[in-house]
């Protein structure tokens, strides 16, 4: 499958190579055709591994993952809006504000979402948020942290939702039953202000390889 | 031990209600003394349960657990303050804000926390932030949820966490691991925000009686 992967920071890079270590052609996307990072990253990810403009990397895939900083991501998927029309956007972003020091703050939060925000700059996308409450190494490899824990798909689009839960499972090695669909992209608003917590629990716990188990009553 | 309730809504009495089941002396407090609510309470709680004003539940109180509506906390623990002087005071609230509709938002999130609002109000008194990401059946009954789940600890005053991490395992039931320090009180920035994921999770597997185990990598 040919892939589009947007951002060439940690996250861009790990979903990028671990699609190319499955066999999928992957065009990272950033705002030069010649960016430095991504220029590194093909040399070492090798022959499926290919770089261009976010307009190139959106055209070029069957889908597209989102994984610039949050605040560049809208302008990321503006540019590169044309070619995402009709595809499945996985949208992996996360609104940090690092302008009032650590840990971030959200630009956005509660009564709107990165995730709607996109969605609505994409109208004619399906745009599916997912992996942001993970760090970037659990989400290619959630055996690095043991036992059950929980990967969330919010989105408007069944369909498209059908798709990333293949790409979790299947590809990304999730259980089916570690999957939680909390509904239409306005539940992005649930994941991302959870990264509030997931922020003081890595302060807590001294390690990023954390997940949560959503654990309910039996009916 | 004499335990002062602010608030006569669903947490409050289920609060109330297992520290008197547990021997507990138990006034609650509302901004009049004469609350319906308060008093239909104290009628069914029996002999060690009585109610009063806000700054009568404060004096009497040895502890206080504030369990109003977020957008009445400020108030509440302001007509407290003074019997609050030196205690423990265990804020279970969260900023929820109705106004533009449901599920809720937050009127106050991510760069500050209702916590640390109260905890700035009541410089003497020494806030803990728990339980607030927590149905109140679950807070007193964590059986209900079957497995590990974890409840979060956010203060300045390592004593008083202390303190307030025994009523959590020795008399609200909760395991000693699944007691997890976060740090000062501006990590309840991030439960409070965890509410937003939590409300979803409730609309998504359609029971209160839920909650998260957090897991990690092995060291």
């Amino acid at each position: 499958m040919k892939i589009g992967v947007f951002g060439t920071g940690m996250v861009g890079e790990t979903i990028g190579s671990k699609l190319v270590a499955l066999g999928h052609e992957v065009k990272m996307g950033s705002r030069t055709a010649t960016n430095d990072k991504a220029l590194a990253w093909v040399k070492k990810a090798g022959a499926k591994a290919s770089t261009g403009t976010f307009a190139d990397a959106a055209a070029f895939g069957e889908m597209v993952f989102v994984c610039v900083a949050g605040g560049g991501a809208l302008d990321a998927v503006r540019a590169g809006a044309k070619g995402l029309d009709g595809k499945v956007v996985v949208d992996v972003t996360n609104p940090l504000d690092f302008s009032k020091g650590m840990p971030p703050t959200l630009f956005v939060a509660t009564s709107d979402s990165l995730g709607e925000q996109i969605q609505r700059e994409l109208p004619k996308s399906h745009v599916v948020k997912s992996l942001n409450t993970i760090n970037c190494n659990v989400m290619v490899e959630p055996s690095r942290v043991p036992g059950d824990h929980d990967v969330f798909v919010s989105g408007n689009d069944a369909g498209a939702k059908t798709k990333v839960r293949q790409v979790l499972t299947e590809w990304f090695g999730w259980k089916k039953e570690n999957v939680i669909d909390l509904g239409d992209i306005t539940t992005a608003r649930g994941t991302e202000c959870y990264l509030m917590l997931w922020l003081r629990l890595w302060g807590a716990l001294g390690t990023p390889d954390l997940n949560v188990h959503v654990v309910r009553a039996k009916k």
